[in-house]
């Protein structure tokens, strides 16, 4: 880290930031401009946020980080591509995985989750048991985790919840993988951040997912940032799907941006399908109908393959 | 509500829109322009959310809502301010309310909040009782809810968990007032919705906090939206503060925001004050230390006034 | 349009809005509800401009567009798609057209456009004569118009300059197709009125280009909307570029996001590329190198081409 | 500056980035850490772009200023507070200067400002010297620069036009002060060098204005940053005012946040006022209504004095 001090900043100043360094087990490198004075903090072992505190030092301009902060996620670490197994499929393998339902089991009724929510997952099992195919759904609370980890084979994290650190944590000791959902007004660090805090916790099997974030745009629901799709399997070995679905908030979008997902290197699509969008609890005017789900796996080159999400 | 048909919509596909409007428990009143119609579903008994899934529906354009999807939180529904008791104090009565203290309890370790949480709060209680003034403190997770309302007077909902709904339904069983704090990326739409939730849960002792939101400025922690303070005065007769601290992350912006929140109209400010902020655990950089809470009060024109808070 | 008063509207306030509606054109259809009162205007001949106004009458609380405001761009007018030509290159074909060079002719000094810009157009022409190839070059003031539009074959309006309506008012009038850029805080609804105040002006031969928006995501420069290229496409008729150099500010996510560009439907690309970007007097880490560029051919499964821009 | 190598970066490239920054006339300070290195070029008198380009050299992570690039506008370089004199106006004096009027001389056409712009001009000079207020008039165009400084007292330049540089340049040269207005999506770094620019080409006498960012929020047309205009009156000595009209787009936020603005210590405000606002040709929403205009200067402790604007 540098620690960029003030043009103003006193002799002193600069002599009680360089005690501080070496408090708090970094070295301290000094380089004198002629404008101001900047200090490197050299070191692996010291306490970082110690430093940062440092900010608020008197005499210092500001406080630049100069490596990534998050470490176990990061491909500096792990070099090969982390390959998630949801039940009987794989998230990571080069593949392109397609997780397609509705966004909500419809009978549950939503102040009385608890009760109609098992019967949904009830519901989900009997389906994943006829289909053969492995299951996803949200967890929205830490009273959630328990059961929704016995019947789904993937719980998925929603953008709301991206930094519920209490959530997290409990996720972390999970023997489930966890679906991570981008906060929409997470930046890509941020939303790593998040993904480091599920792995420092002991759950590995932690794949991302880009839903779009907020901006100005008004026209489309979300603004689908296919760059942070490319840059996070650059940056990660983790796995990373991209959800036209709530990205855009338009049927319309949802076949040329998943196709753009595809091409940009997403490992999977998230796509809301749903019998009759126009009576969907939720989302249906981000739903594709069973022929648009046709279109859509004819168009991305793939016979279609049913797989079955809640959330 | 408005459903507004495409140019090209056939008349089957205006019909049908106009049976399931009558379905849902309204009047249909059709508008045929020259270019397109509009179909305004009339009525207070219907089923508003089956109308916004007619965006869904073949022909249809959009669905345009014109009255606020909120009602409990509304100015139309309640002239009068609500005043909330936090303690001994109140807020929304016309004075401006300062809530000060460091962001957290220092001697917590982060991973495990559960034990040393409960002696932070017996901390709080003890310095409460010392002072004779009331608690603010953030709750994280459901769990918490129920020991954290034992200590504390007004229970905090943070900036990230503005839509965590499975905390808010706790929340709303609970008797004691929240402070809602708006999300980075919640348009004051949502920002009023969340609290609507709380209400109609059963509390209606919330007092919402403009914190700032996330925008492309970086020179600022946030941005910090005074509009929207004033705005939420217009819309609703629930108090409101500012919390300048978050909302720029810079000490020497929080006296002329702290101004600028008293003459938006703010009903008080939460301002993060801390003995040594270069040695603060967090948030440090944006708070002000001893003497620069005097200058504030001094700025603001008022005696200092010690109230405790911690989040 | 649609004007929606307010609750509390008096019925001399309702007359009002009814009489200024008639006598801007329009026919007025009112739809009483229970709890407001909402008034249609109809018709295609009226002066919108005058129903926008009436959002400052008293009683009204909004006034709401239920068409789109422009119409020559419009895929409801014009179903094919518009094909522009550019030197002996056709955009908007079905084809995907390259735009490839540096951002900025390297001799010109920057205070010095007039006398060198000269310079630089014949050393582009040169170049083009050389190549066979057509040029793009922006135009960054009306003074310019003249000149840059006799040696180029399709003039740029930079992303700046994409509500400087006098700039676009003067390219209107020019025999050369333009290449408009999107604002970085423009929405889709914005830039397609700043195209139609081309084709309004007597220019029809305009080619859109998505370059990125800003958003609060520091990763990337801008944060490229793919979708808003897929949804331009379905709106209008007019041939839309993306340019994943600018659009996210990194060399790494140029080849990935070209590629999704192309997915999505764009009908060219327009990307930075510099002998030594190293050394480029601008953009050099967004640019491709020549080894970089033959790369990005590859991968889009194409013999490489080269056109030459310069901006 | 500071230039972050990667993690995995050569001995060779790390001294081909040290040769560089000699070269380009800096020294170089090279800090070895465990995991990487970083060279920090020091000296006030070396070309900054070149060592920007370097991070497009192989083995740079990234390039960091650790100084503002503004010169001329900061504080730094000069203490005291610049005071422009406008006629026989003052702004930056510490009092609160009120500009107000119609956005536009509402009897021009459009597409033919010219000709009827003269007119408008002249209408204006005869307003001015009726009342014996000074003029404020945005010039939109290069063109329009002559004619508009020689009856008009300040020039403002719209926030659409805040990075078109060909019209700065212009205006840089002109012996009138110029109002410049902050971009919709311009940070504050990039408002002060705009700033610079005018200032670098020889005009010192600039007065900057707030007028609302772009954002996700769309209760109100823009979110007026208020934070940004105590930041730059910390960091630059040049006056700033804020617009309240453009800054939030509705009439009833105008009083509580010129109050927040004054509070914050702007140097003055622009309001849009207009005897008939639901007539006004444009911004009539926005705008006070003559008795709206009473009210605010009596909530600012005001006597109504008439400043004449037009933009």
């Amino acid at each position: 880290m540098i620690v960029n001090m003030k043009r103003a900043a006193s002799e002193e100043e600069i002599n009680h930031v360089i005690e501080r360094i070496k408090e708090c087990g970094f070295q301290a490198h000094v380089v004198r401009g002629e404008e101001r004075t900047i200090i490197g903090a050299v070191g692996s072992s010291g306490r970082r946020s110690e430093i940062e505190a440092l900010r608020a030092a008197p005499g210092v301009a500001e406080v630049i980080q100069i490596s990534h902060p998050f470490k176990l996620v990061s491909r500096q670490l792990r070099k090969e591509h982390t390959v998630v197994n949801v039940g009987n499929k794989k998230i990571g393998d080069g593949s392109l995985v397609i997780i397609a339902g509705p966004c909500s089991v419809e009978s549950r009724e939503p102040y009385d989750f608890q009760g109609l929510g098992v019967e949904a997952l009830r519901f989900l099992e009997e389906a994943s048991k006829e289909t053969g195919l492995p299951i996803v759904t949200e967890v929205m609370s830490e009273a959630d985790v328990e059961v929704v980890s016995e019947y789904a084979h993937m719980l998925q994290v929603g953008a709301r919840n991206m930094q519920n650190f209490s959530l997290l944590r409990k996720l972390a000791t999970v023997k489930k993988p966890i679906l991570l959902k981008r906060g929409p007004s997470a930046t890509v660090k941020e939303w790593l951040l998040a993904a480091e805090y599920l792995l420092a916790g002991g759950n590995h099997d932690v794949v991302l997912c880009e839903r779009g974030i907020k901006t100005f745009e008004t026209a489309t629901r979300n603004t689908l940032d296919l760059a942070a799709v490319a840059l996070v399997k650059e940056l990660s070995h983790l796995p990373v799907l991209a959800d036209p679905s709530h990205g855009t908030g338009l049927r319309s979008l949802i076949v040329p941006m998943s196709k753009a997902a595809a091409a940009v290197g997403a490992d999977g699509l998230i796509v809301e399908v749903h019998p009759c969008p126009e009576r969907a609890l939720s989302d249906g005017p981000q739903s594709l109908d069973l022929p648009g789900f046709e279109t859509l796996m004819k168009e991305l080159g793939r016979e279609p393959v049913r797989d079955v999400k809640a959330a």
